[in-house]
């Protein structure tokens, strides 16, 4: 249930990529599901929400809850196991067995509860996620992210060659019928805050003719779409090979029609990409979802994230469970920030370090920004927030700022950190 | 109370760099404090163990405890906070100020008595820690890990030049008597498990004098010795210039005598040290203290920890308090093989990724040498050990090796998944 309600705390939230909006002591309104604003003082709330009721949590940090730009639901079971491989070995040797096993619908349901269980605990609200390529398995892990109260955007993974039987679709006209049936299926189930998202797995498993009909499918739907790009060099080595033609591993994405010319486009990783291919990024506002765990646990590499944010390409994060292991968004932006003074010492010194406002605002504002109007507490935005316990962070340092409180919590605090959590207004309870 | 007892359980510890000693449904004996062995049934325990009580661990993993071989106690206060800068302007503008309140000792007392619950409460039996300058204060901080029951081993620093007035002790006399002053006063507390370290703050901190004070004292009353070493680039140019004299930053410390001549002696960092450094700590049989955390988070860099294990050098793990944030010894382990990983990508192609039974090596047999016999499960051994709670990682994954639930638990668990922890025997309540 949607309510309205005051809230009472110390809030915080980006304003953008450099500042942070502080009010200590200050008053959020939920409308209905939507802010109505914060405000400094109680005087100052517009008389038609005076009387909303007011949840008290006074002391306690308020800020908004994270988009999780990309991860696996699959791989959830096996998370910080098989850590010694890169890419490609770890596909066919970790993941791709483990993903084999959702064509058992008994077995995809339970790993899928226990995955929709931990994203309800942590400290994300919104999430682009990775299925298999089961369709049924698929509407599995779609019935258990809407039972959670968090916003999702859940794919039927594509996948016709270069990887094991096991997870291999039949054809790419398998795959496409399959692709329209899970459609077909999301449809009826009329779910409220889940949404289809299609998944090509990348260009190595997806023949052209895949591609091609993945694209047709994102015109005639009007859907989003999100893939992996430019993750390892091996992989893009492979792409080059695979597709002769193409200029840059993006512009085999393009050329098929799957770089956001059909809709909303989501690619993670991009640590190798060439400036053409940034230039494309760019051009056809992909969203870039940045892994940084995952390319370290896979020895992939560091992405220049610096460069894209000054570019103002949108990058969001993403936990990438389960080549990342990081549990939670906290954890992700932490990395975000020690891996961007990592390429900043080895790789370019003018790509100067991600500051805590802006992996704080990537993991909000801007990720959230792929779901509309989410990600802060601006009026109108939709209302996700979380409210955040300190207590386990001793300290006998009494006079810190908010903005200091926040750059704490994100390095030391855990997801049994986070006392309440709100999605669109309704409570999730943890 | 040093107790006699059996454990019962999972039971995993390193034999060697690159081997794990792992029984399941193992038994450990624990003989007033020291290991009797681990045996794969009851029956094979020896009769003069056979009647001692079990405690009974069915199905959790017992591990050694860890050794953290560097941080410093009056940064906790400040843990997570100032992370957006480089070595010498972190210590400047945020350690130093906030070291200076230890020359309270009501701000000290309450804030050392957080650090010892925090450490008490970790995955750490061992550690190498550094106060302030201040020699009651130090007291404070040893009466407090006294009573943790935690091994330790604290250092009142010396510091006495290129700093704050506020944390510069009057001279170098000054410096040394209080050296000797605080070492008379730790012998007549007549700790049980807490021990003087001499800790010269770093050499652009400590005068010539000072720092030939020290060797004297340390080879007077046979003390080890820790210290920084070559952990930024601007800090290795500024020790050229105070000791132009020297060939390499450890040479410096060599030719004062504190690059172990007069006792055992770990150096934190070693980020850039040069091939002859490298050589010295080798011969000297320094300690390197590896610190990953606090390497990325103050721009440092990324240490060379695959050449200094193929060298034969003790490399020991730090959480580093307060430049690290890690939350725990396993978050460290975790750090280190992520950035050994960017290490081999983008340094050095040779340095092959360091593995997950080496990073554990690392934090628990490599580490615990420092003490003696501890860090591993081996007969004679000091009985330090975690029982660890799996519960918290749901997964439907069933049949792990005692392997991949070790490698898990280091990428995923947390302080609040020990359910039991003994250092020499006793069991220190968590």
């Amino acid at each position: 249930m949607t309510e309205s309600f005051i809230i009472h705390g110390d809030i915080v939230y980006s304003k953008d990529l450099t500042e942070l909006a502080c009010y200590e002591n200050g008053w959020l309104v939920c409308d209905s599901g939507i802010s109505g604003g914060v405000y400094k003082t109680r005087e100052e709330i517009p008389v038609r929400y005076q009387a909303y009721p007011v949840v008290d949590h006074t002391d306690c940090l308020i800020i908004p809850g994270f988009t999780d730009l990309h991860l696996h639901a699959p791989q959830f079971a096996f998370r910080g196991l098989g850590m010694d491989k890169e890419l490609i070995d770890w596909l066919d040797e970790v993941a791709f067995p483990e993903e084999a096993k959702y064509s058992d619908s008994r077995y995809a349901g339970t790993a899928y509860r226990m995955f929709a269980e931990a994203m309800k605990n942590s400290g994300t609200v919104r999430a682009l996620i990775f299925g298999t390529r089961h369709t049924d398995a698929t509407m599995l892990l779609m019935d258990a992210m809407e039972k959670t109260g968090l916003v999702s955007m859940v794919g039927k993974v594509n996948m016709d060659r270069n990887c094991p039987d096991t997870v291999r679709e039949e054809s790419s006209e398998v795959s496409l019928s399959e692709t329209e049936r899970w459609l077909q299926l999301t449809k009826e189930r009329n779910y409220s805050n889940t949404y289809p998202i299609l998944s090509p797995r990348f260009i190595p498993a997806c023949s052209d003719d895949l591609m091609k009909g993945l694209a047709n499918i994102q015109g005639k739907y009007h859907l989003p779409l999100q893939s992996h790009l430019s993750e390892n060099q091996g992989e893009v080595k492979m792409v080059k090979k695979l597709c002769p033609w193409s200029t840059s591993y993006g512009q085999a994405y393009d050329r098929f029609g799957c770089f956001g010319a059909n809709g909303p486009t989501v690619m993670a990783h991009c640590v190798w990409s060439s400036d053409e291919e940034m230039l494309m990024i760019k051009k056809n506002k992909v969203y870039v979802a940045h892994c940084p765990a995952a390319n370290m646990n896979l020895s992939s590499g560091m992405a220049p994230t610096r460069k894209y944010i000054s570019m103002g390409i949108k990058v969001g994060i993403g936990t990438d469970v389960g080549a990342g292991h990081c549990k939670s968004m906290f954890d992700a932006m932490v990395q975000t920030i020690e891996v961007s003074k990592l390429y900043w010492k080895y790789v370019d010194i003018h790509a100067k370090p991600v500051t805590m406002e802006e992996a704080f605002c990537l993991a909000t504002r801007i990720g959230g920004s792929f779901f509309g109007k989410c990600g802060a507490f601006d009026e109108g935005y939709e209302f996700d927030a979380l409210v955040l316990d300190e207590r386990e962070i001793r300290t006998p340092i009494a006079d810190l700022s908010l903005k200091e409180r926040l750059e704490r919590f994100i390095y030391l605090g855990e997801y049994r950190d986070i006392k309440a959590k709100y999605v669109r207004g309704s409570s999730i309870l943890i």
